[in-house]
């Protein structure tokens, strides 16, 4: 079993300080510790379909994660069809790790399955209507993405997530016929990983005080110059980040890459960096999401 | 090691026609399916304080999910003092297994890290002011979340999502002083579960056809009188799942609670029905989540 400490220093690299792991008791992982601990995106799949059985076992994982007042307000759809996967990979960035994986899964919102029980009832639905209904169903869907992702790593198996799923939301919902209230939030690409193929490595992440704040927000907080003081001080923590990523990239041989902070301000920097997913709140309206 | 077909009944429960569950190969668990497939809410904590540690492992397995282009936009905020602890649960619904719980946490989607990069770097991150970003966020967050409850529960510990957490959203964000662009999503209850209380149990959920569609959405699909006629058909497999889980809530001693579609449509019927949470789009407009 692995090293809890090891495990760490990987997540959270090395700035010239020193790890910036923070210090972990018990040390010694157990084998889910070492799976989530370990989990890496795997963009380089054998073709290999999946073993029978496969599919409902990451399902049953994914129904098992919690689900706001047991609403279960999500749903997939799982495409193995080469064509029909190639269409979906097509809209979802181009993306030719899709097309290679056995199985590409989209999650989604689903307030359809809700819709239906209101009309067997003769309720109104008005709830259905907000855009917190919005938000749970995105809330569900992950959770159970999450879990199924974990149940495929314990099996030895790969899995990368697709955002772009929401590029052309509505070339992917007409491809997948989805009913209204119903929408594509991201894919998830599983399949074993092709040993021939340079290992997925371990990224490291924001350093734990950046992501987690005790009792508090803590800082400046508040608005105004208070807000001013508080970038301040978030930057100089980011930078710090920003280091630890650099000496990762450069051992990965993408010393030449930005650092962190402007990589990610870039990402966002205008309506042309979200690839099309400016027109996302749209195109909820029009399935039926009417977001109050 | 548990037997798989023995944890997917307990998922899936039992109608009249027999188990609900699919058959799954292999049929042995490992320790993280068995973790995962075990999944229960946990409301009745000891008080005891959490081994030095825990929080770190727990955030080091969220901060080990996938997080969207690595930007990772999510924060939270530990709670361990019982007074804020109280207030922090007074407006999640007044729950009490959360001031019971020695540890809450509450996750929120974050845009205010970005916001500092692009005043680090000079760009305008007008990506920011869109609906995408927003539930970018909402689904790093989650992601993470659900890590951590893995985590947690292979560590014997048991939680509890707290939805609630966006019921007066308005206090909460005061209470833990939480920046700009920065909303809480939800909670999550830590402890250890009480060996005296009843144990918590496995609740069984929808079909996998009803949740997990093949290729594309299939049945009627479509508009107008398709709709209808997809409604009917989907009431049909629903009542399968009303009878599954009246089953369940019968073994439980509760045979007098209304059925699933019942109880469901009856909880999203009305703004009442939201519990507070029909200001939250006005909330996120507050805080500084344009979605666009």
């Amino acid at each position: 079993m692995a090293d809890l400490p090891s495990l760490l220093e990987a997540r959270y690299g090395a700035t010239s300080t020193g790890s910036a792991a923070p210090p972990v008791s018990p040390t010694t992982a157990n084998p889910t510790l070492e799976t989530l601990l370990q989990h890496k995106s795997v963009r380089n799949f054998l073709p290999d379909p999946l073993a029978p059985g496969t599919l409902e076992l990451l399902t049953a994982a994914a129904q098992s994660a919690a689900t706001s007042s047991n609403l279960q307000t999500w749903s997939a759809v799982a495409i193995t069809t080469p064509d029909l996967k190639s269409q979906a990979a097509t809209l979802c960035g181009d993306q030719e790790f899709i097309r290679a994986a056995p199985l590409f899964i989209i999650f989604c919102a689903d307030l359809a399955r809700l819709t239906t029980t209101c009309a067997q009832h003769g309720t109104p639905g008005t709830g259905l209507e907000f855009l917190e209904m919005y938000t749970m169903a995105a809330i569900d869907a992950s959770l159970a993405a999450q879990n199924a992702v974990v149940a495929a790593e314990s099996l030895g198996l790969g899995v990368c997530y697709v955002g772009a799923a929401r590029n052309r939301p509505r070339e992917l919902a007409s491809l997948l016929s989805l009913p209204p209230r119903v929408v594509a939030l991201f894919g998830l690409a599983v399949g074993r990983p092709d040993p021939e193929a340079p290992p997925a490595t371990v990224k490291p992440r924001l350093p734990q005080e950046e992501v987690v704040r005790q009792e508090t927000w803590g800082g400046a907080g508040g608005e105004g110059a208070a807000q001013h003081q508080q970038q301040e001080e978030q930057a100089a923590k980011l930078a710090a980040y920003d280091e630890a990523l650099a000496d990762f990239n450069a051992k990965q041989g993408r010393g030449d890459a930005p650092v962190w902070t402007y990589r990610s301000a870039h990402r966002i920097a205008t309506v042309e960096s979200l690839h099309g997913r400016d027109i996302f709140r749209d195109v909820l309206e029009e399935r039926g999401f009417e977001l109050r």
